[in-house]
C-alpha cells in the first residue's frame, strides 16, 4: 500500500492506474477505521481495479461546540488495516492541502435534503459534507464511491450531488455493518462509557420493534408512522436517551407513504455527550391478493 | 465536426481522444457566436490536441424579467461558424440533458464574489454560472478550459470554483475581442439599435479616460477611484447609459489599493434595454526611483 499526504503525490500515484485505464474504486474515511469501513474496501476490491481510501477529518463538516478537535486520530493502526484490507492507495491529506492557505468561497449545497433530520440539529454539516466530497471527487476522479448505508441521509445527500453536478462516478452504498447485539458500528461508539455501551443496542432494538409494527399492520390504511415514531422515542427516552429524532420516511426522505411498500426508519439520539444515529429499512412483502 | 446532444454521445465522442491520452480544451457558451468566441476556441487549438464547445442557454443564471427567452439562438450558424475554426466536438444538450427531469437540489455558491457587482443586480446568477460549470466540467472533463476577459467577475469567480473545489482543471483568460470603435463584442449588442450602436462605444471611451487619470496620476496617494468613477458613471449617464456601476477594483476584485501597481476598471451599464458589461485593466509602469 503506497501513502499520499499530497493531491500531486496522489495524482503521480494513479497516474499508471489510469494510463492502463483501470478502474478506482474510492472510500472517503474519517479514519479511526472499524469493520464498517473495511466492508467499504472490500466492496471496492470487488467492484475494481484499484483502491483508494482517504482518510480526512474535515473541519467544515463539524458545527461549534462538535467533536473536530477529539474526533479519534488513529492512524497507524487505520494504516495497518488498510494494508491488510488489500487497500492500494492511502490518501492522507492535512486540512491545508484540501483547503489551502487563501479562504475558501465555494461551497456546495444540496438544498431541501440538508436542512432537515441531522441537518436541522446540525447546520452547515452537510453543506460541509458535500464540499469535502465534491472535493474528493475531482481530486481523485475515482470510477466507483462507496459510502456508508448507516449515514443514510448522507448517503441520499451524495447521490443527489452526484446526479445533480453530473459526476461520472457510481455511488455505492453498503449496508451497516452491526456488533452482536446490533449497535451499529461508529467510531463515535468509542466515546461511550461502559455503561452506555450497555445501553446503546436500544437503537437497534427499538427500529426492530417499528419494524415489526409496520410489517403487522393488515390494513395499510392503519399504518400510523406518527404514533410508531412517538412510541420508539418513548422508549428510547425511558434509558437515558436524548432524542434528537425517530422518523419514519419514503426511501428518499420524502414522507411515508402508507401505500408503499419500503420506507426507512431513522434515529438520532444523544447518549451523555454522544450522538449516535442508525437506521433500518423496511420492505413489507408483496400482498397477495385471493383470488 | 462532430455534434453531440446527449452526454453519453458526448462520452462515446471523447473516449478515443482520453484513450489515446490526447489533451482536451473546453470553451462553454451559450451560442450566438461572435469573434470573441472564435478567438476561445483558436486559443484551445493552439493549447490542446482535442477542442470541445458546447452551446447551452443555461436557464439558472437568468433571473426573473431577464432575456432568456428572447436570448438569440443562431445554432446553424453557430455550427458553421465552429466547423471553420476547428472545433472538434459541438455539445449542444437541451436542458433536460443537463438538468434532468428530477428536481435539482444542488447548488455550486462562490460567496462573497457572487454578491456584489453584476451579483447585486441579478441575484442568483453567478450560483446558476458556478453550478453549471460545475456540471459541464464533470461532463466534459477538459484538461483546459477557456473563458472570455469580458465577464471579468464571471472568470474570477470560475477561477474560485475551480481552485477551492480541486477541478484539475486550467482556467484560461482570453482577452476581449473589440469593434474597431472599441465596443466588446457581445451576443447582447444585436438588441442594439442603430441608434444605440452609436452611442455604446462610450463605454469603451470612457474605461479610457478613467485608465489615463490613473496613468497620470504621479503621486499614488493623490488617485482618487471614488472620483474616477463618478465622473465616468457621470459621463455615461450624460448619454442615455442608466449605469448599474462604474467601479475600479485590485485585479482579484478585492477595495482599490493605492500602492498597487494594477488595477480593472469594471463597467455595467444600460441601454434601452440592454444591458452591457466590459472592464480594462490598467497596469501602471514600474516607478523609476532616480539615483
Amino acid at each position: 500500500m503506497r501513502t499520499e499526504v499530497t493531491i500531486q503525490g496522489l495524482h503521480a500515484a494513479l497516474a499508471p492506474a489510469r494510463a492502463a485505464r483501470k478502474s478506482i474504486g474510492f472510500v472517503p474515511t474519517m479514519g479511526n477505521l472499524h469493520e464498517g469501513h473495511l466492508k467499504l474496501v472490500q466492496e471496492a476490491n470487488q467492484r475494481c481495479d484499484v483502491v483508494v481510501v482517504s482518510i480526512f477529518v474535515n473541519p467544515t463538516q463539524f458545527g461549534a461546540g462538535e467533536d473536530f478537535s477529539t474526533y479519534p486520530r488513529t492512524f497507524e493502526a487505520d494504516s495497518n488495516l488498510l494494508a491488510e484490507a488489500k487497500c492500494d492507495i492511502l490518501f492522507a491529506p492535512s486540512v491545508e492541502e484540501i483547503y489551502g492557505t487563501q479562504p475558501q468561497q465555494t461551497t456546495v449545497q444540496v438544498n431541501s435534503l440538508a436542512s432537515e433530520l441531522c441537518g436541522n440539529s446540525r447546520p452547515g454539516h452537510f453543506t460541509g459534507v458535500a464540499t469535502v466530497v465534491s472535493k474528493l471527487f475531482n481530486i481523485v476522479k475515482p470510477d466507483v464511491a462507496l459510502f456508508g448505508e448507516k449515514d443514510y441521509q448522507q448517503l441520499a445527500i451524495i447521490r443527489h450531488l452526484a446526479r445533480d453536478l453530473c459526476f461520472d462516478i457510481d455511488v455505492i452504498g453498503v449496508p451497516t455493518v452491526r456488533a452482536e447485539n446490533g449497535l451499529a458500528l461508529s467510531s463515535r461508539n468509542g466515546y461511550l462509557s461502559e455503561d452506555e455501551l450497555t445501553i446503546a443496542p436500544a437503537i437497534y432494538a427499538t427500529m426492530q420493534s417499528i419494524q415489526q409494527q409496520i410489517l403487522a399492520a393488515k390494513d395499510p390504511s392503519k399504518l400510523n408512522f406518527t404514533d410508531f415514531a412517538k412510541q420508539g422515542r418513548k422508549t428510547l427516552e425511558s434509558q437515558k436517551f436524548v432524542v434528537d429524532y425517530v422518523e419514519i420516511r419514503n426511501p428518499d426522505l420524502g414522507t411515508a407513504d402508507k401505500n408503499g411498500s419500503k420506507w426507512v426508519i431513522l434515529v438520532a439520539a444523544k447518549l451523555g455527550k454522544t450522538r449516535l444515529i442508525d437506521n433500518m429499512t423496511v420492505t413489507r412483502p408483496a400482498i397477495v391478493v385471493e383470488a
